[in-house]
């Protein structure tokens, strides 16, 4: 083939490679999340990632133009199937379709991949993984109560400490009622309504005189466009905002003031509310709450927050999102609040969508590679916990059968070492290139190797090899050139020479050196 | 809604829901054998699950009809994108793409989902999961050996012990040169090779008879249908399977038979090998196991079987295939040997399609859910290691807001148990149904609970709570009517009142009855 008919090697725009470091990592977060969901009852699941179309709430694609947001394409008997966009929908269809054999109320957890069929952008991927915990079959707010206890055990696990997180507390029904106080009810205001919910949740960009504006005629940002507001007038504005916006207004207070104003937040507002829904969603709130606090769970940790807006369409209740409160600093260099990493709420009519009775539900879905960022900005334990075992690479001096034979006999030797618990003490590599000694050297650096073992002609005829300690052998170069006696003995530390038959000891030697 | 225009709840065909049991299972063998691909010195990767159509080798599929065998779907900017089939055609792209970073040999492991478009069947999904282990960039035999070994040394390390597996070596080379042999070299032969290897495939069900059938002038089966040979003559048929006949033979002997037979059965290979290409595999195979043989991998373990075929086209060299060799009982009631479980192979043309030069590779592939399924034949100890916590659930006996926030009260007090080791002793749940009592403990049964905790008012009252031991309470039914004191004791231990602020000694003493 000429040099231009190669294939081109190109990663997918919007998707990842991983390697090792952040695998392990990700996968230690994930154990520590799976334990803390198991302590609460819930047990795992695991559906496909393919879903028939209609399963997940969206219409059929037509045939030239794939559905909006999720990869679609039909199987040999035309149906459509997609990419599942959450983990929400395909356990309404799982819960559904074996709706007779689960325990109700049924608790379940799921880690998986999710895909959005969306331009992608900086953080923003086409393929990502959520681990989602979920009870169906709960209407009460007991469930709720246990779904935000639950998002606040889980962060304290991975090594997010008290103090570094909030769990916010809001309800679809209380925004609603505010809604419906200024006369945005109604299926015909709706999108009225996504405009004001939208000009809310805009609040850290813009400031409350950013959201008054788009709540009123419209905002005109510093580029000169134009975004148009709701339309509402002066009273409608003050009315939505008055419960809300002590608490807007707090958010970018400390942790302290924040807790030192919560009790006045709530205070306002009761005082402020003047709708059936909003106050009935308020007292729900304070419920859910007292409960958290019952059992230990403060408003430290969990607090009711008027102005949090989740965008899914399918809440119907309590709305909750995780904030992590520290900060890190952003792409321009400014310290900002790392921000929400989780959350989830109350949807009753997903489950009811495949079924003739109403089936109640509520739950959370962690960002997983959000998460896994936090973890490394609040350097958890859990990230430095585990280190790969210590690598020992066996070089390929000679290349005869029987000389690859011997090396082959001397890594599966080191690899079979077992501490006195019975657990491997190290990894090792027999070198399996074509390079000379200096490019093997460089492969064990590469690979970060503790030690090097070398077998030539020489050594083989005299039963022997040799030991080579690349750590200490590392620090060779930093000793003075004047001081030949030290750097001598170093020299004769880092790399030695024992009989064929105590390899393992040689090595042993080097592990205890730098356990 | 009426019922009618209710959404069916389907799982797709040809993809599969999975619960609890499976998952812990899955996830503590994924460890160990990540494990043991980590002391071999296997880094972890992982690659999405979606790839450009052409890195995958696939010709752009037509609009209307995805290409055979994958699932196919167009991005945004109108370029296919396929689910990948399998981990090595995506580790292809990622070494071609990452190739001046990585270490040189560069050995990687990685697990994930695969996607076939095909018809579904019994035990044939259209998403499965495989567990890959490649070395790229090392051409030399001792890589394959190195591969077989770690066959084998995973094998064992999730609990298949020596004498239930055998990882078996033939090589593409030795098949095409035996092939060349009998004048089917050449581009234009292609079609009668794959007809040959499918009958030599196929001597498992139809025995050696049936094989020559195929070779010659076809075959007719019970059921009268026809399949037309390759159109080979006797002394063709003859020439062909001269080394490899013993060897199919010897596949239903007891293992003590065909290791004894064994050297016999190379005998024959190197005496009746009339082909240059195919005597150069034999030698390299024998190179290979006398590698394994050195780091004590013995023909129990590993050794050359001619008569492996593994259909994948892109081998080049070695291929191997890990067969367990114990008997289940299939779905007709007869015993048959449980087989295939992984295999692989050297493919040294995968990742030059996108280079310029040549990057020899060997790897193998497990699938997962057929390993598992194995496990469960053999009765791994890795599979009955861990049972999961014990469960305690806190029955809601009022429903007044205060005595909800009670029981979460309890709920977390259990779930805060740790034991000496800091390790969490039990896992708990509150009741959030709507059930009365007979339904709580209905709902405690189907969890599996332990315990149950219960508080009315009257317990309140009294600042007691009662601890229902409910595997203690299952006895009481088997204890004989008549000795009422034998009954009456054990009933005062299976269920039994403490004061309130010793709910957990009372729950700990139930989990030490049972522990």
């Amino acid at each position: 083939m000429s040099k231009d008919s190669k294939l081109k090697a190109r990663l997918p725009r919007g998707f990842a490679d991983r390697g090792p470091g952040d695998l392990a990592a990700t996968e230690r977060m994930l154990a520590a999340i799976r334990e803390t969901y198991e302590l609460y009852g819930f047990e795992a699941l695991e559906t496909p990632l393919v879903e028939y179309t209609d399963a997940l709430g969206k219409f059929l694609p037509d045939q030239d133009r794939p559905n909006e947001g999720v990869f679609s394409f039909q199987d040999d008997d035309e149906q459509w199937l997609s990419l599942r966009y959450d983990l929400t929908a395909p356990l309404a269809r799982y819960v559904a379709e074996n709706f007779d054999q689960l325990p109700k109320p049924y608790r379940s957890y799921k880690a998986g991949w999710v895909f959005r069929n969306e331009k992608p952008g900086p953080g923003r991927f086409r393929q990502f993984m959520q681990f989602d915990a979920d009870t169906v079959g709960a209407g009460s707010v007991a469930a709720d109560a246990e779904i935000c206890m639950l998002m606040a055990d889980t962060l304290e696990r991975v090594g997010i400490p008290q103090g570094d997180y909030v769990v916010k507390i809001n309800s679809r029904k209380f925004l609603d009622g505010q809604l419906e106080a200024i006369g945005l009810g109604g299926d015909d205001k709706a999108t009225k309504r996504l405009v004001v919910l939208r000009a809310l949740d805009a609040f850290d960009r813009l400031g409350i005189d950013g959201v008054r504006e788009r709540l009123g005629a419209g905002r005109r940002d510093v580029s000169g466009d134009f975004t148009k507001g709701a339309g509402l007038g002066e009273r409608e504005i003050n009315k939505f905002l008055s419960p809300i916006r002590f608490s807007l207004e707090s958010r970018s207070l400390s942790l302290e003031m924040q807790l030192s104003n919560y009790y006045s937040i709530l205070n306002v507002m009761r005082n402020t509310i003047d709708n059936d829904v909003a106050a009935q969603a308020y007292t729900e709130m304070i419920e859910l709450t007292e409960q958290c606090e019952a059992a230990g769970y403060g408003p430290e940790r969990i607090r009711i927050d008027p102005s949090v807006v989740r965008g899914l369409e399918y809440y119907t209740g309590p709305v909750y999102e995780a904030e992590l409160t520290f900060t890190v600093t952003n792409e321009d260099g400014q310290p900002v609040r790392f921000g929400s990493v989780a959350g989830g709420g109350r949807y009753d009519g997903l489950v009811g969508r495949f079924r003739n009775e109403p089936v109640p539900a509520t739950g959370f879905s962690i960002g997983v590679s959000r998460l896994l960022a936090a973890l490394k900005a609040v350097n958890s334990p859990l990230l430095t916990a585990e280190k790969p075992l210590p690598l020992v690479v066996v070089t390929a001096m000679d290349r005869e059968p029987e000389r690859i034979a011997d090396y082959q006999r001397m890594v599966a030797q080191l690899r079979g070492l077992r501490g006195e618990d019975g657990r491997p003490l190290l990894r090792a590599e027999m070198y399996l290139g074509e390079g000379r000694f200096g490019a093997q050297m460089k492969y064990a650096d590469k690979r970060d190797a503790l030690c090097a073992i070398i077998q030539g002609s020489d050594e083989k005829g005299k039963g022997l090899v040799q030991v080579k300690d690349l750590k200490l052998g590392a620090e060779l170069a930093s000793i003075a050139k004047d001081d030949r006696e030290a750097y001598l003995r170093k020299q004769a530390e880092a790399q030695f020479t024992v009989p064929e038959d105590e390899l393992v000891e040689g090595v042993r030697k080097v592990l205890a050196r730098h356990s």
